[in-house]
């Protein structure tokens, strides 16, 4: 039976969820339909509705309700919906206003220095910037209480339960396998080709995606797909708004961002939707979220299985286009590997190397083992170091990325813990059902999401990445399987010995 | 000077209205956008801010503000602002809250047994819900003090300054001269085809309209136009959204349907966005709204001028279509006129005779001396008498329209008096701009929408329907420019004798 401020908690906090949820609608009605001139009027909107937000957010009655609840017996869900409460509703009180506006008019200068810094490669005007986000991190860890190791604190708002001496070590096992791996396939004569596909109408991308995606089990009667110049996924399961870009001159672009995206939303749509609000409907964290467009994209759809069964309709839908297309060419278009400078053309196995070089420098930055001004250099020499490449100017090197121009700090580690527990699950799930993959080739994914749905997806956040991962793996998180996954998928292809 | 309280006042109604504008992008989206089984959060969604709405409305500061301004020497802005603010401001505190649920409980009710009577042609299903509506009104229009005159009050929430005696003599007038054109008309050997253009693709028409509403003067900078099933404007002049439908057997539908939202685009893109959210910012009433809608849909759009320039892209765009039409059953087919029993198929003639046959309806209702169990038979009387038409059941007669279902009674009225308004106006720029359709012919429109702008849009609601007309016109508002408009446009055309 529930203590009796429970049900007044959740009343409270699915109310701040919904207020949330509207201002996503306005997010994406920005990115994919807002007119070029009606920016004002919707900036003051969102401010509006962030103002109200934060409001419902620290309405004092939450905190009551919160130290009554935690001084009483509570049952296990109810510990995780308290957790989770308590956790936002100390983000949201114990930051004064002054620093909230402090930290808010600096984000907005410093993405427009980072803009212009990286348009004229001109570093040194944004290093400013970038100390006095370093500052403000500081502080904001201080003011929640983890002024000594503020990293950690930045590292655990994206992954809950994670700190970077874990990261450290995964990471440093994963580097020793892939360095080695990306210099040999850099080195194999085999070469992908990523123009193979040209002139592809949009219209047929279009048609292409929606079946691959729906096949996938995105149920378009609770979500959609429509284009942005960035491609995310907001909403909530009971709206998922997905986007994608394309390209005519290379369908896979498109394909793969909407795979990705799709990813994304299933585990939005299978979160218990009754808990919407509450811990118990929210996702585990920004790695267990990438984990699941990870799996979908890589492991899935860039296996021969896949495209076994899509395969003879992409050439349906562009005859033309892939008249003089072998099917291993077309695979190895599908699985082009090709160290790049800039992250976010990264192929699947390059990619993890940028993030560990940007989890690197930053765990060297809030050490005080660097400092912003050798930034530059000091991103150079591990582009060197771990990619094989010097970046000829900071557009290519340290400019590239938004994430630091909004104090984005402990981010991108997620990307990589999602593509360990991507492949992590896939090994499981291929232990516990054998067959998948003939299922896939015949068109059904509904088996390996089923599995997901029940093992991650119906937990909400009851369990943070690294409980998750042992409770449904029987392991630790480790880089071993995305490791093995990426050697057998790509020594094959690449003809590179072990 | 500014009172001290009225930069105070200024500041919540903005907020407010602000919070409206959410609401709007919402109610667009959940037109054009929602996915199918996304209904049940976005109502969540929507009651959450109608609440936030109404916690704003109705602060008590704004009552307090008010109270001082009213008792202080006032600029003239100044009290159109605070005229506005009070009547909006006691409509939101003098409806006790048990009113207000009831109402709204009743309003969803009421749809649904609309909806279903409609479907199964049972007026007597509906009736009680109806009833209901009636003796609701009456306690809404005690609860603002106009119980004695329950009617007056809803037209007045409408068409601010409008009320039933005024209407009962201009439509009185208007009808003496309307039913016997269409009759003549009715009679005529002409007969204009509406299934002349078939097979037009959605996308050449959505160029065409395009085109065309662009160089009337609609802003795509600040404003869209997308599909809904039921065509629509909203949003402000910062951000218009406008809805059109498409039949590809039909291309005048969407091309008049996006014109006439056009119209409502260009009023809403007029208004003086640094006042957005006060009188001085919004429109003057629905009737002046509609006549923005009619004057661009009819006067300017079923005109020879206006065909002159935009024929030739027309047949451009639907070569095959258009082959075998003659000049002449373009114009004919966009000037069709056939009395109809349904009002929203109606050409604009016999339009204002289904709105003469509600408002009467209306009228007597309020007055008790009709009965809700009457309403069905009276209707098809009426129907008779005005339209020469008996409707062969309900939902051609008494359940064709959603408007009373809702309780929204003294809105029809406004289609009318926006057609009289249209018309007047029409005559009153041709009379100071002679060459207006010279200019037409040459595709630009930019005169007329210049003094739109200047004596209709810019002003706000400083002044009302009656003195907006007087102002502009120099004339009260009358139906004669109408039924001269309506003569000259239609007597040659289909042969009617004066």
């Amino acid at each position: 039976m529930p203590a009796p401020a429970y049900p007044d908690l959740v009343n409270k906090l699915q109310r701040a969820h919904l207020l949330g949820t509207v201002s996503d609608v306005l997010g994406w009605d920005e990115q994919v339909n807002l007119p070029p001139d009606s920016g004002d009027q919707r900036a003051a909107q969102l401010t509006l509705l962030a103002e109200l937000s934060h409001t419902t957010a620290t309405d004092p009655a939450i905190g009551q309700l919160l130290t009554a609840l935690e001084a009483g017996p509570l049952g296990a869900e109810e510990r995780v919906v308290v957790r989770q409460a308590r956790r936002d509703y100390d983000r949201a009180t114990k930051l004064p206003a002054d620093f909230v506006r402090e930290k808010a008019g600096h984000c907005s200068r410093a993405y427009h220095a980072w803009a212009d810094a990286r348009a004229r490669d001109d570093f040194a005007a944004y290093a400013p910037f970038l100390e006095k986000h370093l500052e403000l991190a500081k502080r904001e860890a201080a003011y929640l209480g983890h002024g000594a190791a503020p990293y950690d604190y930045y590292i655990d708002l994206s992954d809950p339960g994670m700190n970077a001496a874990r990261i450290e070590t995964l990471f440093t096992e994963l580097k020793a396998g892939l360095v080695p791996l990306v210099r040999k396939i850099a080195a194999s004569p085999v070469k992908a080709r990523r123009d193979l596909l040209q002139g592809c109408p949009v219209a047929q991308q279009d048609i292409f995606l929606r079946e691959v995606t729906g096949k996938l089990g995105f149920d378009y009667r609770r979500g959609r797909i429509d284009v942005s110049v960035h491609p995310f996924c907001s909403g909530t399961g009971s709206d998922t708004r997905m986007t994608t870009r394309f390209d005519v001159n290379d369908p896979l672009k498109a394909l793969f961002g909407s795979i990705h995206e799709t990813g994304h939303g299933l585990y939005e749509q299978g979160l218990p939707r009754e808990h919407a609000g509450t811990a118990l409907g929210i996702h585990a964290g920004m790695g267990v979220h990438e984990s699941q467009s990870r799996l979908w994209e890589n492991q899935v759809a860039r296996g021969r299985p896949f495209w076994k069964h899509f395969e003879p309709r992409f050439r349906e839908l562009f005859p033309s286009q892939t008249a003089d297309v072998s099917a291993e060419q077309l695979y190895l278009a599908i699985n082009a590997v090709k160290p790049t400078l800039i992250r976010v053309d990264a192929d699947e196995v390059t990619y993890n190397l940028h993030i560990i070089l940007r989890f690197e420098l930053e765990q060297r930055l809030f050490r005080g083992e660097l400092d912003v001004a050798g930034l530059s250099a000091a991103w150079k020499q591990a582009s060197r170091d771990l990619l094989g490449l010097e970046p000829a100017n900071n557009r290519e090197g340290v400019l590239q990325d938004i994430h630091w121009s909004g104090g984005a700090f402990g981010y991108f580690p997620s990307y990589c813990l999602g593509n360990m527990l991507a492949a992590q699950l896939w090994y499981r799930a291929l232990g516990l059902m054998p067959d998948l993959e003939q299922d896939f080739a015949r068109g059904d994914f509904s088996k390996l999401l089923g599995w997901l749905r029940r093992e991650v997806h119906a937990r909400g956040r009851r369990l943070l990445l690294l409980d998750l991962a042992r409770e449904v793996t029987g392991e630790d998180l480790t880089p071993k399987y995305l490791l093995r996954y990426l050697h057998e998928r790509y020594a094959t292809l690449y003809h590179v010995r072990p």
